[in-house]
């Protein structure tokens, strides 16, 4: 299959998926082959939102944006760590925050569900409360959905898996991946690397806590688990006069500043002692100090807003009350992504390291 | 859970499903359960679409029609009877056909996929061959998606699914399940029962022909592996200054018919002299006679339109464009739904009576 002419060949960037499939459990040629199927229909022929974290609706005089999200059992999600209901919950919230990411705010989900033959009346019990309290937590409202059992092989259940759907309309400007311009600073919002390293942690056989314990290790994990998107300040961002780009930490810090460098054609130069993370819950869930540099550079599923803008001390207050927001780097003329170390050493930063 | 007191007990009306989860290959008590997850949230607040084959979305001036189905290998398609990209032309038709039935034009489609291991270039190509063939035969765009692989187990590849949501903008009167008036003629467009004559054939192992063969077996196969929704039917209907009631056929003739009973409070009366099928096609997937009646009352899957209305002879004419268009009956004050034989004899007609 061709690709149009001016896309660029990296297969992390191509491809229909509103959101990059996630890397931490498969990953490897063969997704590319499957994103590359929708090329041709999709980005020859689409304008705005190309390779944004939804794609954009216009309606009447309105703006939607639309994301649509599958997760399998055992590649997405897996039900020793935790319940259908948080595996549920998790998969709804990163299509939230694709939402969040383009500045809308999600009006409406759509479930599909596949359910293993194991499952019974306690875990639906426990998905409609999960959904219910979504609904009422986000403001949203589940349109409707489809419900179908994965088929048993003799005595192996098949996984399970979730499809959703999400739309949100957008008052104002929608964020584009495209909007980051030279002079612009480089935010982000919450911490990095805390996902991560709660992912180390449960790869490492580590148990669950209770939510509500305090250790570092346990709060890693519910952050892996339980990810917090700043669900109001994509809309607010929207809503201030100026252009703003962003874009959605679900793979990282370093793949999401190439995705802003290459669909803006901006150099993002980003500074190490700016970057903000939580010392003490990076360190439980690594052995070694590098570990803990690669977690907060290129750890993924923070679900955390990476965005560039020229806002104002009022904006940046304003900002305050959805998110602590904290400015990381400015976006340059030129190409690719930097990291200055507090010594004034400069070095280029590759996508993704880690997660390969 | 409670079950708002304004819903019917019946499970078959219940549930989020914008169209009933495929019969034919598992139905049972679970599904049920599945569906009322979202009851209290999805009917205890919405309006307009309730229960119907879509969700109506108010964006700006305009209404736009949803609908998410979810399609898993093994339960809804068979990868020994048709190849993955047929299987996806089917779930991508049955998804339009929902639109249509709401009277809306799918203009948008999203996408996740599944893909077993199995899957490599040549799937993957005839896939992005069968999308861009339908986005070009009717006129819808793929927005987005999401791919992901399905994990294998040791040599058990697990299986495969899509999950489609689509959109299309209702341009007049939304074709509701509950429109149906006493007086109101009742319609279907094309013919009953082809689908589920293929099917049988299919279950008892005869093979398929070349699509363009001409017997009744393999003309029959192809109705059940490639329908034809009659796609500019249901827009049609919506632009008429009357209103109409249309659901489309994918559960079977009966099954329908009580939904359009319950959900506008008639009685659905249809002579069996009238209903339109084809009698060797029929045949050929039956070897017993009660079983061709089976299959035209019950059989589902033939995505065709059961609708009603008060139509003018222009109307009707103008129908004729679009589709076969026969009257089968008459809508009446009452519940239920009564099947007129030709000997002047009225029986009760129960839904779905063949596939459970």
């Amino acid at each position: 299959m061709e690709r149009p002419a001016d896309r660029p060949a990296d297969p992390s960037v191509a491809g229909p998926a509103n959101r990059p499939t996630n890397r931490h459990f498969a990953a490897g040629r063969e997704f590319s082959l499957i994103e590359s199927l929708f090329d041709e229909s999709h980005f020859s022929r689409s304008g705005e939102g190309l390779g944004d974290d939804a794609y954009l609706l216009k309606a009447g005089g309105e703006t939607w944006a639309e994301s649509t999200d599958a997760s399998v059992e055992g590649i997405h999600y897996r039900l020793d760590w935790a319940t259908p209901a948080e595996a549920l919950e998790k998969a709804l919230l990163s299509n939230l925050s694709d939402i969040n990411a383009m500045g809308g705010r999600t009006a409406l989900a759509f479930l599909a569900l596949g359910a293993p033959a194991a499952w019974g009346d306690p875990e639906f019990a426990s998905l409609g409360e999960a959904i219910r309290g979504l609904e009422r937590r986000f403001g949203f409202r589940v349109g409707g959905g489809d419900t179908v059992r994965t088929p048993s092989e003799g005595s192996r259940p098949m996984a399970g898996f979730f499809s959703i759907t999400v739309l949100g309309p957008i008052r104002g400007r929608p964020l584009l991946r495209s909007n980051a311009r030279p002079g612009h600073g480089i935010y982000v919002s919450g911490t990095l690397g805390s996902a991560a390293a709660g992912l180390a942690l449960l790869e490492r056989g580590h148990g669950r806590g209770r939510p509500s314990a305090a250790s570092p290790a346990e709060a890693a994990i519910a952050a892996h688990l339980s990810p917090s998107p700043p669900l109001g300040l994509g809309p607010f961002l929207a809503s201030l006069p100026g252009p703003a780009a962003a874009i959605d930490l679900s793979d990282g810090l370093s793949s999401e500043l190439w995705h802003l460098s290459r669909q803006s054609g901006c150099r993002m130069a980003v500074e190490w002692g700016k970057l903000p993370y939580e010392r003490e819950l990076i360190a439980a869930g690594c052995g070694r100090p590098e570990d803990a540099r690669d977690r907060v550079l290129h750890g993924g599923e923070d679900y955390q807003l990476l965005f560039t803008g020229e806002f104002s001390g009022a904006d940046l207050e304003a900002m305050g009350a959805h998110a602590r927001v904290t400015r990381i780097g400015t976006v340059e003329e030129g190409a690719g992504v930097v990291l200055r170390e507090p010594g004034g050493r400069e070095s280029g930063l590759e996508p993704g390291g880690w997660s390969h």
